[in-house]
């Protein structure tokens, strides 16, 4: 005899059905039918890229590019650009769509060529992360990269912009990174991007603050 | 005479139209037009939230949440969900969208007690940031919160879920936070929101690789 006081019994939350509401050539809407903890059928309105690859290991690269020079703070380089769908510009890091058979590595250093125009030297790959969960299922992977600017290639950068495509190169310095985007967001009416601001937040936590963390207390 | 040589002036790129394709109770789909750099006209595809309120500081906050008690490490307060856009569970901050005439500061405390049961103090809050910025609008302010974990209602925190809602509370030690969270990742199919892996790397970098950085060069 079963008892009715009992908790449900629960289960692994599954997607089980996926209507497209509309698509356009680039996104597409669409209501998700799934299955939650407690067994029950609930749905969810979820964005999606039309044009994600067949079997990608993510939708897109951001680079943490390092330029390297003689006598020269080392200073992250950034890309402010006018963003339509925020209506505004915005501070990010260089980033853009992972192309068919494309390495996230290799995405990494074409993209930022393209959009700065320096040659850099990838030493490391972030896992594959979300960026906004309870929304769409579009994810990135973030790359490391150093940059060799006393190159000849990087001492006078040249982009290699599409058309229509118009990126301006900021170049923040490495142990200042948090305090000069504040100040630039203070001057200018421009939006920063949250991976470059939890990156800044996580060096201040560790630069200015060591007596806060645990690994320091004595 | 004018140069056919001469490049093109230059303007204040600025979107002209927001077209509906589709709306669903919670997201809809716009075709912007938008005039750019160049004074040329182009469209670009845009989600946005219908949910958004008339004049917001951001759509949401997430919240970076210190646990301190005394004889334990200071641990970063996590949630563990299953998030239907992303097909799988997700590893995020505690988060959630700001509620009509709700502050950050505020609705980061109730999304912490909400989808957690720790009741937190504030101890800064970030600018708003953009999350996708090529694909929607969606914005998002961090709130830093600690909790002290000695008092009674941290102890034994109850959460405060709504109907739907299953969210797990994950503990991750600040001071081991990037290699904790890869030890997750390989033992768990989950994905790791990009916020949380940003501030993982930004708090690595500045711990592991000191002599890297510029600040502390000799």
């Amino acid at each position: 005899m079963s008892n009715p006081e009992a908790p449900k019994v629960t289960c692994a939350p599954h997607v089980v059905k996926e209507e497209l509401m509309a698509a356009g050539q680039w996104l597409k809407l669409e209501k998700m039918t799934y299955v939650d903890c407690s067994g029950s059928t609930r749905t969810w309105e979820t964005v999606k890229r039309t044009t994600r690859l067949t079997n990608p290991s993510a939708d897109a690269v951001g680079v943490i590019a390092l330029l390297k020079r003689t006598l020269h703070k080392d200073c992250v380089v950034m890309v402010k650009q006018f963003r339509p769908p925020m209506g505004s510009y915005t501070l990010e890091f260089p980033a853009g769509l992972i192309d068919e058979r494309e390495s996230a590595e290799v995405a990494a250093l074409r993209e930022l060529k393209e959009e700065t125009g320096f040659r850099g030297e990838v030493v490391g790959v972030t896992p594959v992360t979300c960026l906004d969960p309870g929304l769409s299922n579009c994810t990135t992977q973030i790359v490391m990269v150093n940059i060799n600017g006393d190159e000849g290639e990087n001492i006078n950068p040249t982009q290699q912009l599409g058309d229509g495509e118009f990126v301006e190169v900021v170049l923040l310095p490495l142990d200042e990174f948090q305090s000069k985007i504040d100040v630039l967001l203070k001057k200018e009416d421009i939006v920063v991007d949250s991976k470059v601001y939890m990156f800044a937040m996580g060096m201040a936590q560790a630069f200015f603050k060591p007596m806060e963390l645990p690994v320091l207390k004595q």
